[in-house]
């Protein structure tokens, strides 16, 4: 067991530095004396620490202070070229990749639809895609500091795979975590894409601000991401969330009795292809997909209408059972099916008011298509920031020998 | 904003003390030298920071090394008579309570029925029993630094009531939060029983060490706690691990058309009631209690095994959404039906494998009845070290006026 180290020169200036860089990315661009006054280091502190800063890299001038009384001051910001990020979002439907400066600005992006047949060709389009839109931003696959993946299914580390991904063909075989390191670099972090989807409503969307909140995903499957003041709440195996297997359906008439019970599952019951289904037996026409129901709901069918009320219902079952076991402040709805909040929501709620005594807010996601792919940029930059910041030596060493070559 | 301040020499010397205070407290006694060595401290800083700690009453000599080659040396130890916590346990059934030094060593325990028909006789009894315990240990309510208490219902800190506590006639009334600091004093902290109980497993019981875990009480009702790398989750309005209002027994026969989905909640299909039911509608004789259908069962009543085998595989519906939801490493079971896990646990574990691919780990707990106490005095322990320590001037002006007096 070890107390806290008191602090040592050169760790106490490297704290300063990090006290500095962390204010300009949080505060923007600022002065010498208006860094000291919001971090409480002294002026002489503060101008070291820019110097040693602007020599490794991660800090700028950006043009002088006008207005005030004194003589103009320098302006400082956060390089927000000083490294970038890759995030990839592997959808059943899409593949959509962009690289984001420290600052978080995008500066390429590509999105194409997912026809890839097999692991193997995902795999390779993944890396083709990768090269194609690092390219575009004018750099290698090996300049970027961090790569993020989303994808279906639950990353198991130790195992090197994938773990409940039935929907994309392949994609459950072991050692697939190593396949997309050998082709995207070894700075790679996979992560479930309900749980990226759920950081990025956190970071940009309907989710800005709020501590407990869940993000759930309906469409072909059933995800669900839970962020917890700001972090990403995992589990103890990475499952967290994977509300799709929630039981659902169970009959248990013990008035007679009782009879074994015969559960399912939630994704079975309210999933894209289950809304088809219902359809189907309710005699609904035109409806061959759930994108088709909900239109011909909104047209006022009322065989669709009836059907959406039904999933509306099946909804609440799993917004009262995530609430009977997390409280969340809010619950966002998202996905193809989850996104059709004006026709679902008010249903939702009045089956929720009938089941269950507690009433979180529920509310549409802000950032559509976009979430998964913004939650894994945020994910980077974070982890990026103090990858580039340990690194600043390193990095140095690196421009300078580039310059000699 | 405001970046973490640089130390000037008063918050030194303070974060000083506290260095040493805590080694002392986790690492037990030590020497200067050794804790100069644990801390990184220097030997004379460490000596300043015992002398200010011993002045405040927090630490004391506790006798010499014998060992090693050089001079003996005198041992130091945090005083665990620097300051008591009680901790209170109401239980429909019974009242515990127990005071407990800062060591967490029990100093004065007491034990009874709860034979209150109301809230305002509950208050008066607890009032007795904490004035009874606390002078067992030679000391008054004003001389404890923090009283916990574990109370069935969510506690609203803001409408100073107890939501959903629905077992103890009057508990939800307006204000009791209010009655009980009246009585108990205003260094008060009212949890809910079940989350007390996960506490406790994780302090001194069988989730030691287990990072994500839920302790899923199951008797007259039903709760749960969650603990998260030691702390507990609340959600975002202390309802997490209400699971007794998951929603279940839904008939959703969409196979012809569909009907309107009739729900329940667990509590009533899980809970000691409903084990009376199911054993009466199995012909049970002698089973007036689920204590007696579970007796029964072990001695191998049929119509008492196939009950047994009922409710597992309803909790196994409990286990398998809590799973869906937060993925746990461990359940425990616990409470007065929960706790027959040599019945429960295989039928449940045959159940979850039917129902679910998650299968966390099923185990009894180890504290029994003991466990929201041991809960609730952790609980006091870890916010009454940190109050001893800020109010340590406070302390030493109140003890030698004491003196005076």
């Amino acid at each position: 067991m070890r107390a806290p180290q008191v602090g040592t020169p050169a760790s106490m200036r490297e704290l300063n530095q990090r006290i500095v860089l962390d204010r300009l990315r949080r505060g923007g661009a600022a002065t010498r004396p208006s860094l000291a006054r919001d971090t409480g280091l002294s002026k002489p502190t503060v101008g070291q620490a820019l110097l040693d800063l602007e020599q490794d890299g991660l800090v700028r001038p950006a043009g002088r202070t006008s207005a005030g009384p004194g003589r103009s001051a320098v302006l400082y910001e956060a390089d927000p070229a000083a490294g970038h990020v890759l995030g990839i979002d592997i959808g059943r439907g899409r593949l959509r990749l962009a690289v984001a400066d420290l600052a978080g600005t995008v500066v390429a992006k590509v999105d194409e639809p997912n026809r890839c047949r097999s692991a193997s060709a995902l795999v390779r389009t993944v890396q083709d895609m990768a090269t194609g839109v690092v390219g575009q931003a004018g750099m290698a696959l090996s300049d970027v500091v961090l790569t993020v993946v989303g994808s279906p299914g639950v990353p198991d580390r130790s195992g090197r795979m994938l773990h409940l991904a039935p929907n994309l063909p392949g994609w459950g075989r072991r050692g697939l975590l190593d396949e997309l390191e050998a082709v995207l670099g070894p700075n790679l972090l996979v992560e479930n894409d309900a749980n990226l989807a759920a950081v990025g409503e956190r970071d940009q969307g309907a989710a800005r601000g709020v501590d407990v909140f869940v993000c759930v995903n309906v469409g072909t499957g059933i995800g669900m991401g839970i962020v917890v003041d700001g972090q990403l709440f995992r589990g103890a195996h990475g499952a967290a969330g994977e509300v799709g297997y929630l039981p659902y359906g169970w009959v248990d008439t013990d008035s007679e009795g009782w009879t074994p019970a015969t559960p399912g599952m939630l994704e079975q019951a309210a999933a894209a292809n289950s809304v088809v289904k219902l359809a189907k037996e309710q005699g609904v026409r035109n409806a061959g997909t759930a994108r088709e129901v909900f239109q011909l709901a909104r047209q006022g069918d009322p065989g669709a209408l009836a059907v959406v009320e039904q999933e509306a219902t099946r909804l609440a079952f799993l917004v009262a059972s995530v609430s009977a076991v997390i409280d969340p402040e809010l619950v966002l709805l998202v996905g193809g099916i989850g996104s059709n909040t004006d026709l679902l929501i008010e249903p939702l709620e009045k089956a929720m008011h009938e089941i269950s005594p507690l009433s979180p807010r529920i509310a549409p996601g802000e950032l559509g298509e976009d979430a998964v792919l913004t939650g894994a940029i945020a994910t980077g930059l974070r982890a990026a920031q103090d990858i580039v910041f340990e690194r600043r030596g390193e990095n140095l060493v690196t421009q300078r020998s580039g310059v000699n070559v």
